[in-house]
């Protein structure tokens, strides 16, 4: 055996023992009895454990002193091996264990906080996350921006300045979008309840009609949907609220997007670095193409509408025209996860913009608070009126996850730019989607992004399927033009 | 840290480590997308090498050379780490990887053969089991019997020749009581259809009935059931055939049987050698008196008539009496997992004999079917029809798993012994189980067998219980009383 076939052999189990920590993730969130927590939590550091002692081990950095790539698959794998070596190599034991042991508490302290309303109480186990993950990014990252080296966990090739300037475009045309929108009549709102099982079934429909494969797949509900795995057994999650089903729907069409990618990747990848989804923020653009431009779409929806009244009869919703506008309603909220189209972003670039000061430290934990009500005043007219509205909200910063807020957003830029060149290629997919079927679309995407995996950098894997490299103009131009249409802005 | 206090720790992580790899059986047998398979098995293997390599790690050698017991729970602990080092040592890399993979090979090849009923392609690949087992148990046994070597897997302690001499006492009262049943009439049988869903919800009370915890385990359908899982998360499977309710409620009670075992055994002991069932036999005896004795009783059948009506209505069996009959209904059939208290063991009976002359090289596999078949005629008194009703109808040897089987039989002399120890502690416990409470029995066997786990040996854990060393006795007085009554022998 070469060198290279060696390190793969050796990466081949370390990639199953992934799955298999990544599955146990699932049934925690779908399947574990309540009395369990404090045994899985044993569990998950047994298997963080040896994934981590895998990933630093020696052998690995003498097979890639050794390796040669006969061809650019080869290539890629090496390229992602030595990347995750290196990288976690850098970051010592003792800080690595700091870290899992801080942001394990930092969580139940923000779970607690947000409940009590209590942002003082989370601040002091903050900072100690924020100067832990400063440290890691110090020891990664060499002389680069600390928080470039935190982003590259999750977006590879990302940099805080280029990400900066490209959300510095969006935010005004967002703004103004968000403000002509909410001058105008909202269209009407679903005002009534819907049967749980009934969304689950159409709910499934919909996975099916976005081409999720039950044969490699299950779906199962949780409190917060999420997809879950790779190669030949990728889980996806929903949820039923009885007075709003598209969060149902579209959660399930969200999830299908990322679970399309993993199952999308070809088959020779399975159990490599190669075969998985490449970044977040490709991940994103996948799920958002399909939750957005795809199953938010007026010939979509208009398919929809049908299948509603079959499933719940008449809801006061008069045609599709007016169901179009209702999916698409744009309303005042506090909350990011909860947000449509023309707003979500506006949630990022104000987590990102902070997270950034952060890590360099511009904004000081104890200023968080202020800073954050403040850019949300500006942004959206009105007060965050509590904690849990507002910097409590979301999970990710009691968990470390600084750098990852940005690849939401760039998931949306990246599925405006392949939504253009899926028009393109595809002038007839109107006709398609109003009939429930987005085989086209769907095909365009495995064959042009899914199925490569890991094989080309983010940017690289875009500009691959678009022919460009990747911008926010086309993301704009979709929204004020959607938007306008069914505003009559 | 002491060598004994490191020993542990690591032991920890293997132990949390196992019952990540026995969820994944628990997800094969439940949850898994059937397309998922081939990664699963790559999971699988990756998670086995994992264990093992922890099993013969130097260090382990080390600390337990160096390890000294503070008290009884660390001898114990001491006795199972060292006892599975050494074991596991002792078997060449190479040898363990063949067993794997000709194990592997030869369950494929041995359900092929069954669904073609033809023995002789299963032949092949069983005599390399066979003789690979025969291989391991040289290595481990060193001049000892070859099959005690493979039984000490399942039962610690056990002997071919123990368990003969136990056998071959309960044969002939076996054979004798059977014939003698089936010389009377027959209590009535159902003979309706069952809805499946009014049989899980019964069987989910059944569940509680018997002390299952739901915070600490969840209950799912499976073709085969099995209870899975040590600690705080152990859960139990279960079937419905629609002309069948007493395989759904019975393998239910069995099943909690097993796990009830587990989640009763002391908490300090989680994530410790101590802290699973000690052998297969001593599970076994939960399982089999929470069915049997406790659910197969006349004062239990009692209330689940009741708890029948309640459900189905009338279905056909007029009053308890005659419900007694039909839950112990013995009648003709082959399949040994199908059959009643009295016949089981004799199917076990046949089982080992054979298995024995195979391991021990006085029956050759070539000879293996006439074998069973002439067997099962003597005992059964007719003729076996085809290879899935005799010798191909079990898992177990494709699987290598010689020495299994006893532990079935020994489990259920575990049981009588352990049910009359039961009776004396617990006069009035027909009063009880007539309301279906089954919380006196479940508490004796929780505070006199379950909550101790791993910390005396199999034949220890049952005399510590009953005050006597284990006999075949009991359970025969039993049986022959039981059936006495019901057949009016």
């Amino acid at each position: 055996m070469t060198a290279y076939d060696e390190l793969m052999a050796f990466q081949r189990d370390t990639e199953a023992l992934g799955q298999v920590a990544g599955r146990l993730g699932w049934d925690q969130e779908t399947m574990m009895p309540h009395g369990a927590t404090p045994q899985r939590a044993e569990e998950h550091a047994a298997m963080a454990n040896i994934l981590h002692a895998r990933r630093i081990a020696p052998q690995v950095g003498e097979w890639l002193d050794k390796a040669e790539a006969a061809d650019p698959v080869a290539a890629a794998n090496l390229r992602h091996i030595r990347r995750d070596y290196e990288r976690t190599a850098k970051v010592p034991a003792r800080l690595a264990a700091e870290l899992a042991r801080t942001t394990s508490l930092a969580h139940r302290v923000w779970a607690q906080a947000r409940a009590d309303e209590d942002v003082a109480s989370f601040l002091p186990i903050l900072k100690q996350v924020v100067a832990l993950r400063i440290e890691e990014a110090a020891a990664v990252a060499g002389n680069t921006d600390p928080y470039d080296a935190l982003l590259d966990d999750y977006e590879p090739g990302a940099t805080g300045e280029s990400l900066g300037a490209m959300f510095a475009a969006l935010r005004p045309r967002l703004v103004d979008l968000r403000a002509a929108i909410l001058d105008r009549p909202a269209p009407a709102m679903l005002d009534q309840a819907f049967d749980d099982a009934a969304q689950l079934a159409l709910s499934e429909k919909l996975a099916l009609a976005f081409g999720y494969s039950l044969d490699t797949g299950r779906i199962d509900k949780a409190v917060h949907p999420f997809s879950s795995g790779s190669g030949l057994d990728v889980r996806i999650t929903t949820r039923t609220n009885p007075r709003d089903p598209f969060n149902c729907f579209y959660s399930t069409i969200h999830e299908v997007g990322h679970a399309a990618y993993e199952q999308g990747i070809d088959a020779t990848h399975l159990l490599t670095p190669l075969g998985r989804g490449v970044s977040m923020g490709v991940h994103e653009s996948q799920s958002r193409i399909y939750e957005n431009q795809l199953g938010r779409s007026r010939a979509f929806t208009g398919w929809l509408y049908g299948q509603m009244r079959d499933a719940f009869g008449d809801f006061g919703i008069p045609d599709e025209d007016a169901f179009f506008g209702t999916v698409n309603r744009v309303s005042d909220g506090f909350i990011r996860t909860e947000a449509d189209e023309v707003q979500y972003n506006l949630h990022v670039l104000l987590r990102f913009d902070l997270e950034r000061a952060l890590i360099a430290g511009d904004l000081a934990v104890d200023d968080l608070e202020a800073a954050w009500n403040d850019r949300f005043k500006a942004d959206f007219g009105y007060a965050v009126d509590k904690p849990s509205n507002g910097v409590l909200q979301d999970v990710h910063w009691s968990e470390g996850l600084f750098g990852y807020f940005p690849t939401y957003t760039l998931g949306n830029v990246y599925a405006g730019c392949l939504h253009v060149a899926l028009r393109d290629a595809v002038p007839d997919l109107d006709d398609q989607l109003a009939k429930g079927d987005t085989s086209k679309a769907t095909a365009w995407l495995r064959e042009n992004v899914q199925q490569y995996g890991g094989l080309r950098t983010p940017v690289e894997t875009i500009a691959h399927a678009t022919g460009a490299a990747p911008s926010e103009g086309p993301l704009l131009d979709y929204l004020e033009a959607k938007f306008a249409g069914i505003y009559g802005l």
